[in-house]
């Protein structure tokens, strides 16, 4: 069981989260091992020629991997990212983007997951991501 | 469909590519987007503790997202791995170790992969690897 | 010999990169081999708490990798990533960043570079990076 | 200023790391940020024509940095890989292979190291890899 649903998690990215905003992320879904979220790309996140640029699928698993530890663990610490590794598979067509992540560990120190990138119009990932964020220690 | 079944494939590794067989690995299955290996680890594959080395479950998933390639393409031409980033999540017992592949893209100059390796006795994941092939061009 | 000076490149960021002005990049110098990018972090790179933020230093390496590839052949096709990681190692203080970067290897079609962020005030990287781009076949 | 010299990790290798010893490592030097170590590829490290194993120069990375991690915290606790990335760059050519190492982080719980490879007979890195450890808590 969570201890924060979708709803709670975009209150959080609204109140705590203001730089993750341009984004525009919704949370479709959220359980103790899964996350799916969905972006619609704007004029920001596009580069020349009209596909979704690398930085902005970076961020977007970067967020989403920190909503799904999050929804594990509350908004009780700071957790931060330590490693990161994206592969880019096929050029995004413009549009809704949804991300499917999984919580591969969740461990007291360490957590890891993994999670792709769907384009609208179907076909296979757009992108691949592996992500760890590291877990403060709990002050008592 | 996939080019070369698990027989083919296992005869193509005892006939060609020898390194690999101290791995002991049995193809379970192969389609055109997945496949499943398992090894039982021996002594030579265990740490001091009883632990499956580090190195065993790199080459492991190397091999097998190897197979998993040459299932779609065949022994026409020789692959390498150009990239491969691997998760160390929990410590694998020992015993036997299975490893679930699957194709993220299949392009004409690159395949990358996502695989887990799962340890006997269950839990979750005890490695998550993604690795990238260069596939040589077709001399005509 | 390169065949783009920094000159050259910082016009063609201006020209034809618009995405990427909002990081404010200076390249203080690049050669055959290496480059050294500097940026002044804004309000819009920081976290809450002032530090600067994980996707603006992905960014960062994703760029200054983008532009010592084309200080090596040029602004004659358009190279993407295939692979990023990147490690996060200490927290950067707000202020002037800077990214040195090693090209690894530049083939025919694809190109890898190691970078290191180091942030003002001194001490280890607080980020290390590891690009690699697909560079496309020329067509004749 | 490393608590452990060449001689004394080689000790260790020899008494504890009985694993290891099948790669012939020989540490040239060590210091409290770098390492350099060299290996002469035997037969059983080589692939069919005569090219070095991707899996030995992932295990030879992963070892140097172990050697490198200890160097710094001396043999009292057993420190594991958490995360592995390599890009292989180049053939090595059969013969002596040499590592360098760059400690990029010491922290209490996390170290993270880039290391290059580079083989007999010149030119670049034939592999470049970055790997961090996880270091357990020292009991008291």
């Amino acid at each position: 069981m969570t201890v924060m649903t979708a709803a709670m998690l975009e209150q959080f990215i609204a109140d705590e989260f203001p730089q993750a905003l341009h984004l525009g992320c919704r949370i479709d879904h959220v359980d103790d091992s899964s996350i799916t979220v969905s972006m619609t790309a704007k004029d920001r996140h596009l580069r020349p020629g009209g596909t979704v640029s690398g930085p902005t699928m970076m961020e977007l698993c970067d967020a989403t991997m920190y909503y799904l530890l999050l929804a594990q663990i509350g908004p009780v610490a700071l957790s931060v990212t330590t490693n990161l590794n994206i592969s880019f598979l096929r050029k995004p067509v413009p549009g809704v983007l949804t991300v499917r992540g999984n919580l591969l560990k969740l461990g007291k120190t360490l957590a890891t997951g993994e999670l792709s990138i769907f384009s609208e119009g179907g076909g296979g990932p757009v992108a691949h991501a592996t992500v760890t964020y590291a877990i403060p220690p709990i002050k008592s």
